[in-house]
This record gives C-alpha cells, sequence and structure tokens, in this order.
C-alpha cells in the first residue's frame, strides 16, 4: 500500500486521532505486520479520510494520526473486530506507553 | 532540551496543532537548528502544553504535534517574532509540502 506523506483532507471540521507511542517490542514480534494491516483495515472504514505515521525508530517512539468524518466513524473504527484484536496486543505486548487523543479539526493551511 | 516523548497534558479540553511536513533542505542547512530553537522558544510561551515530534528521515516526512491551552495560546505563539522568521524559512527554504492542522483536543486515554 502506497500513502502519500501528508493526508488530503477535506475543509474542516472532521476529527483526529492522534496515536503518540512508545513501543517496546522487537521489529519481528509481529509489530510491523499488525500496524500495516491495520492502516490497510482502517482505509476501507467507512468515515476515513487518511492517515499520516512517523516514528523515531532508535528511541521507539511514533506518531501516527488518522483522519475521521465524524466521531461515529472513529467509534465504529474502535470497535471493529480485527483492530479491538490489534489493540489488545498493542495493550500487551507492542506498547511500553501511548496516549491517544480524539480531536475535532477546526482549520488548516498547506503549502501543497 | 530533554523531553519525553509523550507529552504530558492536562485534562481535555486544549489544543493540537498538528504540523505533518515533507522538508527538502539538508541537515545542514539550518533546518535542525531553527527546530530545536523553536521547540525551545515554544516551551517559554504562556499557555504552552507540550510537544511531540517525529520523522521519517529517509523520507523527509515529519510530524510535530504542539498542545496548548487555548485559541490565544496559538495565536500568540503564531505571531512570536522569531517564529515569524522561521515560519518563513521555513515557507522558503525548508519545506516542499506541509499541512498545519489546529484541532480541539476532545477526549484522551492513555497506557502510561
Amino acid at each position: 500500500m502506497t500513502l502519500e506523506p501528508i493526508a488530503q483532507t477535506p475543509k474542516p471540521p472532521y476529527y483526529a486521532v492522534i496515536f503518540s507511542s512508545v513501543y517496546g517490542a522487537k521489529p519481528d514480534d509481529g509489530y510491523i505486520q499488525t500496524a500495516e494491516e491495520m492502516i490497510r483495515l482502517a482505509a476501507l472504514q467507512d468515515g476515513f479520510l487518511g492517515v499520516e505515521s512517523a516514528d523515531r525508530t532508535a528511541e521507539g517512539f511514533g506518531i501516527t494520526v488518522s483522519y475521521w468524518r465524524d466521531e461515529d466513524a472513529i467509534k465504529n473504527w474502535k470497535n471493529q473486530a480485527d483492530h479491538l484484536a490489534a489493540q489488545q496486543a498493542g495493550v500487551q505486548k507492542f506498547y511500553k506507553a501511548y496516549t491517544t487523543r480524539i480531536a475535532r479539526v477546526e482549520r488548516d493551511y498547506e503549502k501543497a
């Protein structure tokens, strides 16, 4: 799956889920496959607008921001079955710490 | 300046500025010094709550999320003199593309 690095989102308002994490697992613990599969599945959800992801591998810190049409779309994604399993794995195995923030994007501007 | 990777933010609501960028400059073009100086200055602003940053160096893609008490704090930071100069340099020199999104964080949860 090829992703443009900067998500092409519609005119605000829309929603952002900012997921900031410190991961403890080694890359061969299934983390990368799970993360890629989650992005693939998220993109199939109704109301998905885009995703951006970056990490400082040396420190195991990453930020993934996904964009959504509304709060219902976020709720549906949170409860999607495979995503629930991945969330469990994340809590138990992959992440030492994380914070998820749900935010309403009120305005944006860009240099394209 | 040492930063914990995940920002310790207060109970919502508060604001997030999501800055997603593709940079074109080489690391010796003053980008890193300017970026570090901006983080140092942002942290001195009234209403600053924290900042998180990650990038995929190979592709020149980065996400920086700064957190703020309210919209006034964001506006003051946007108009701070040294930051204005850095924004100019960013537009002219450092970035091939960027999107800035201003969002109101409505809820958050964490694994600490």
